[in-house]
């Protein structure tokens, strides 16, 4: 958190797109004077100064008379922006020297380099946006499926805002509703009692949308399949296989020792990191026991172990010892390979298949789904969370509920019962942004990515 | 070439940004109706459509009701356009399963996606930009120091296109005076005669050109700098020196087997590919031989050699062999490292060195330039080409320039002559797109990136 900055009035610039060669990059400014600031350092200079909000200029950024690059400047003008302040953005060629040149110019010129997630930031303290949706910008950018693209996108439109909004609203009534009690004590008038009934819709609502953290966490951050299984009972196959199945493959990665490999892919919208530990055990080497290490390391922190038998070798002594010590293991599917070429029938517990055909995949598809999302809820249409901060302060504010209700039971003063409403309203109001201190707001934003 | 389509009349889009997570991603799209096709999966669908061009519209992309992602569209009308059709940019989050998500609804909507550098291809079609200045859009892109970026902006610019035009119009002077002298083969009229010397000042003004092309490749395509030299000379350290001086490194690349360590930097403004290769001598293992056969191909194919003595030990037998065996060789640079640390005067050839302090580094930067330079024109404010095509196009000019010659010098017949001087201004003409077969262009232009 040293050096960074978020500093509302400063002039901010920054890279949007990656550092790679490509047609196009874009650099996004934004702060006081923009506009005006961009423009000295532009040409013609006039043209964008006096560019209406909302229109792209063409033309050249210069240093002094010498051109810099043939840029088109998208002006957008406050509160008419992403930032709510005025902003352009650059759209210059994706040349990594060029791009430097640009920056370096732009910083000689009063803007400083951006901090993380410092345009939504910015967005967020013009109220462009509440904090569910500045925090659904990053979600939506490092989700890894398009289901969790998807429900991030939703998160983004405000559809947890305004479950948030609705929950505060019934409870903001109830608040008002105990404060009056407290305003006539002496039951001068007729009132209603307040019971601790009345919080159980409030609750419903926000345990309902609690019920939808794990599930938002597997689709957001994926889950971890491993491939395990016998040396020759085709591993590699059953990798290629679900590669081949799936044809949204977002990215490879290989084990940087080159040991293992892991991919990226998704199964019905769940993103998955599959883990195909074939290197590990095979090298007849001194090396073998940290292959092995490694291996069980990784199959430790699965979610889903994939055991791989070779059918046509039947029940073999590793298999068995396997089966031994993961006994109770529910997340283990075993898979008996190779089906297409044997007569032998698999144990019960064992689900037919053949990576070469890609007969049973199906099977073992549902088979994934089911140890997923075992024992947790899964969401329809509504919104569903995924942000941390917002589940723990939703279990803040249930547990303040508690205490009310239990200070009601408890026969306590209503002004003291009172003070844990507030607290729970509160509570909803850090979620949306409306009561969050400084530290919280930087912290927050500073694990954005740059040029947010 | 097979399967690369260039049918302007083709709805084309492409990602034009790089293929990674960040802030922000950009989608090209261009073709006729364009803009009503792209606002049939846009919403507000009606203000896309009527937007006026240069405009920015603010809304989702969407698949019925399903919303994709939350963008901005850029919508360019023609001609006013990069490409000189209709076009719209989709400013969309930089997440690659919702980047998939929009290409995957583009492809269903009438679009394909756009073959390498089709976009510029238009932009030529449509004489928004003649042949060498297409050529600078992929040289930008791929500059590898601010210098080559420069320069190919200065191509962007026109002025290649200037020049060439400006030949050329001298040149159908000269064919016209010499077609006069056709029409009346006679002497009916007081004609001046035409010599040889007519020719001098469009030849100088190639030659001019033509000479460009060295310098112009170096500053493009960049140079190899190879350090070697004894174990515990310092070579690292020297490496490491060249890393920071330089503050324009682009990228670092690590030898695919490890063994030696490849980086780009910039030297003078020239691109440099830097590779150090210690530790392809340093393994002490059955494979050193290969060590030593690679470290010597890339001594090979180096424009420069940093041989690297360790100025504490003098002048070693190790030293001597390699100076023995490179002797004439006008690439090396000896240098006597660690001069802050020893007080053994260095030979007259070597330059003294601290590749700790930095001491002597400016001294060896002159060096190199010296060596890269050596024997080549080195440009100044003119223009530089840096395409093979134009070079070969214009020794093709001055080839039928000489034949021209020499048929005068032969008494050939004045439309005999003539021929030569038509090839000549036809293979100018090639230069910048004005008679150039459709073969030659898309093989151009399937080098580029796509998304340009």
């Amino acid at each position: 958190m040293k050096d960074v900055k978020y500093d509302p009035e400063d002039l901010i610039a920054a890279l949007a797109t990656p550092w790679a060669e490509s047609a196009l990059a874009v650099i996004r400014t934004s702060g006081p004077e923009c506009i005006k600031n961009i423009s000295r350092i532009f040409s013609p200079s006039d043209k964008l100064e006096k560019a209406e909000g909302n229109t792209i200029v063409y033309g050249y950024l210069v240093d002094d008379k010498t051109k810099l690059d043939q840029v088109m400047a998208a002006v957008y003008r406050a509160p008419k922006s992403y930032t709510g302040q005025e902003s352009v953005e650059l759209f210059v060629h994706g040349s990594l020297p060029g791009i430097k040149k640009i920056l370096e110019r732009l910083f000689q010129s009063g803007f400083r380099e951006a901090s993380p997630g410092e345009f939504t930031f910015r967005a967020f303290l013009n109220q462009k946006m509440d904090l569910t949706r500045a925090e659904a910008v990053q979600e939506i950018i490092s989700a890894k499926s398009k289901q969790a693209q998807s429900l991030a996108l939703n998160r983004l439109s405000g559809s947890i805002e305004g479950t948030i909004n609705s929950i505060k609203s019934e409870m903001t009534d109830l608040l008002a509703s105990v404060e009056i009690q407290l305003d006539y004590p002496e039951d001068e008038v007729d009132m209603p009692d307040v019971t601790t009934s009345e919080t159980k819709p409030i609750e419903e609502k926000m345990n309902r949308l609690l019920s939808t953290y794990k599930a938002g966490k597997i689709y957001q951050e994926g889950v971890r399949i491993v491939l395990a299984g016998q040396t020759n009972a085709g591993k590699s196959s059953l990798f290629n296989l679900f590669l081949k199945e799936d044809r949204s493959i977002v990215s490879d990665i290989h084990g940087t020792t080159r040991d293992y490999i892991e991919s990226w892919i998704s199964i019905g919208g769940i993103p998955v990191r599959l883990f195909d530990t074939a290197g590990l055990r095979e090298a007849d080497h001194p090396i073998e026991a940290e292959g092995i290490r490694r291996s069980n390391e990784i199959i430790d922190s699965a979610h889903v172990i994939l055991y791989l038998a070779d059918g046509q070798e039947g029940l073999t002594e590793d298999l068995k010892k396997f089966m031994n010590v993961y006994d109770d293991d529910k997340r283990c599917i075993y898979l008996w390979n190779k089906i297409d070429k044997t007569s032998i029938t698999p144990p019960e517990t064992f689900i037919p298949i053949s990576a070469l055909t890609g007969e049973g995949f199906s099977h073992l598809e549902e088979k994934i789904k089911e140890i997923v999302f075992r024992d947790q809820y899964i969401p329809g249409n509504e919104p569903v969370i995924d942000s941390m901060r917002q589940k723990n302060l939703l279990e803040s504010a249930l547990d303040s509920i508690n205490k009310y209700n239990s200070a009601l039971l408890q026969g306590m003063p209503m002004d003291m019962a009172a003070v844990d409403l507030t607290d729970a309203l509160n509570a909803l109001g850090e979620i949306t942004g409306e009561v969050t201190s400084a530290d919280v707001l930087e912290r927050m934003f500073s694990n954005f990515c740059v040029g947010k």
